[in-house]
């Protein structure tokens, strides 16, 4: 509820909105933006597909929520600072054969073990913390989700988790922990590429989650988990391993065009192409072509004879919607060249959008003003009488 | 990410919204309203605080989900339907001395409870749903809440959880399940008005979470799951122990003023008054102060006195403001009165909020454009070359 502290204005005259709140500026935010009209993202300052290009996640991590990119040093120190939060807390591992036996999606595991964490250690609101310690908080949640989902991930075929490397960044860590092998270069490259491109991207609805959930002054984990929810829709986070399995049914190019016609006739989805924002081709769909091609092999190689084949399809079934390929189309032939199971396509991205959402929840936390709208009542005229 | 059976439309000139997104429009609903300059909310087309005066929780729950008010023999039925949805499941009964043991307030138990059961269950998004299956999945999460919460609470004491009744309504289950013994009629009556009243109120941060989630196709439990994280903040549902604790640091009425003006030169909140939508008094107060008068009892008559000393003084240190007692200040001496104790008082709340933030997943189930905001660029310009 909003005390007396804060400054209520005179109620604005409600106007309408778009559906789903597209175009509508609910803030500021000094953290990025997303130029649909110019196909072009950034963070801060920086094309983001620059810096997946040039730059690891811990790299972006530190722009994102220290506000510039870091020096040598900077990001020496700051991987120091990380590796030990990487370790898996005793309070997690004890509970981990349960979570796995519970059973779910790994994201519905990852979010039950952070709600648990946070409850175990005491989360503090962000509303009571100084912006280091608030900053603290948002680190080793951070860090330890990759672990998390990892270890969840081992314990359920029936592996021992294995514990992260100090010498090895997000990218490495990540491939790391889910086989125990040290990984081939061009695929920790390929993969670190992707995770830096998605780290961030705009008041997607996760991000917006986040950024309510804080608004109320709540703690990090909070905001996190409510995250984990809005990401773990199908029309969200959940479609790289969709856009696969398409890829995988479509199987030859030649039978592109029947199955994207197919689809429509059906009122079905196509997963993997189309954007709310990007009226131009996704950059981070051209990236990943890119890296899905340096990466060699027979699928990356049909992904780009079938994403022509969809594309004109769809230009003739829509003409006018201008649809592209989308993150999720060449992300899921990146990860699965990288050899990540389809089933840790959605929770390898939450691996890296987990630095975005806490950059926007420290970011929110600045503005204790908690989110609150209205909505137009449309039922029937009220008061009536209760009977 | 959108798909090509949803319409992109050109990108809308973006333009800034109050702080909050206080009054601005952002969907429509047939739920209800709060009419903040009148003092006036509804459910559906009936005002709230008269469903209060004469209804149970149960009614109201089947007004918002189902669409209107039940008949007698509707209601006979629904109370039957729910009644073995409220009996704890194994799984959860099985891991609820681990999560007791884990610590944190009862909320982030629940939180975490509600997480595990909706991946033990396979929970679906709404999105692959029939409205019926959407409804049911709905139904379980309502009729669970104040079992799961009533049995960590006796686990962490130390005591066995006591089961639901199938012959009582949810306010006298409430009770029992909290104390194994049954509540004196009066003590029912006075939570099942405070529940009644606070089973919906607009678009509150928590509510507008589980839309956000619900907009993703995400499951009813990963909506409800993000909602308990925003009411857990201290802005949000987290007050109403509070107020009681500064009635209780107040004392006696006429140390109120002073503590007002000692509290305001600290620059401190004065939790209990102050509302983001009212202009008035709030009418779930003004209820309240009546239920907690009829209660009878030493803490009724003491807050009634103090509420006018501390609302001059707010009027003196804040002209212009017009700041009452909210909802929170009156539910706390009311539970108290009841004996709840006052970490159960923000969980109690949550026993009737969640039948209010189903019914928003559901009606925003059955338009699945998902929540995709904006928000305006205020860092340095971008792109710089990326060092």
């Amino acid at each position: 509820m909003n005390a007396p502290t804060g400054t209520p204005e005179p109620h604005e005259p409600p106007h309408e909105p778009p559906p789903g709140l597209r175009g509508v500026v609910v803030t500021t935010t000094g953290l990025g933006d997303v130029r649909g009209e110019e196909g072009f993202f950034h963070y801060r300052q920086y094309s983001a597909v620059d810096l997946a290009r040039t730059r690891t996640v811990e790299d972006v991590w530190f722009l994102l929520h220290r506000g510039h990119l870091p020096s040598a040093a900077e990001l020496t120190a700051f991987r120091a600072e990380v590796a030990p939060l990487r370790v898996l807390p005793p309070v997690l591992a004890d509970v981990l054969p349960a979570l796995a036996a519970a059973g779910g999606p790994p994201l519905a595991g990852l979010r039950t073990a952070l709600s648990l964490l946070g409850a175990a250690e005491g989360a503090r609101p962000v509303l009571d913390l100084t912006p280091q310690q608030r900053a603290a908080d948002a680190l080793r949640v951070c860090a330890l989700v990759p672990t998390v989902l990892a270890a969840l991930h081992r314990t359920r075929v029936g592996l021992a988790p294995v514990a992260p490397r100090e010498d090895l960044d997000a990218a490495a860590n990540w491939l790391w922990m889910l086989t125990g092998a040290q990984a081939p270069p061009a695929h920790v490259r390929a993969l670190r590429r992707y995770l830096v491109a998605t780290v961030d991207h705009g008041f997607n609805a996760s991000t917006f989650t986040a950024r309510v959930v804080a608004s109320t002054g709540a703690d990090v984990v909070a905001a996190v988990v409510a995250a984990l929810g809005a990401f773990s829709g199908p029309l969200h986070g959940g479609a790289p391993d969709r856009a696969l399995a398409a890829l995988e049914e479509i199987g030859h190019p030649d039978r592109a065009a029947a199955w994207v016609h197919g689809q429509l006739a059906a009122g079905r989805r196509v997963m993997g192409f189309g954007h709310a924002v990007y009226r131009t081709a996704d950059p981070r769909s051209v990236l990943l072509r890119e890296t899905a091609l340096e990466l060699g092999g027979e699928l990356g190689e049909r992904a780009v004879a079938v994403e022509e084949r969809v594309v004109a399809a769809l230009a003739e079934a829509k003409p006018g919607r201008a649809l592209h390929a989308n993150v999720e189309y060449y992300a899921g032939v990146v990860m699965a060249t990288c050899g990540v199971p389809p089933e840790l396509f959605t929770p390898t991205f939450a691996t890296s959008r987990v630095v975005g959402w806490c950059a926007h929840v420290l970011e929110q936390a600045g503005d204790p003003r908690i989110v609150r709208p209205s909505a137009r009542y449309t039922g029937p005229p009220a008061p009536a009488p209760v009977p």
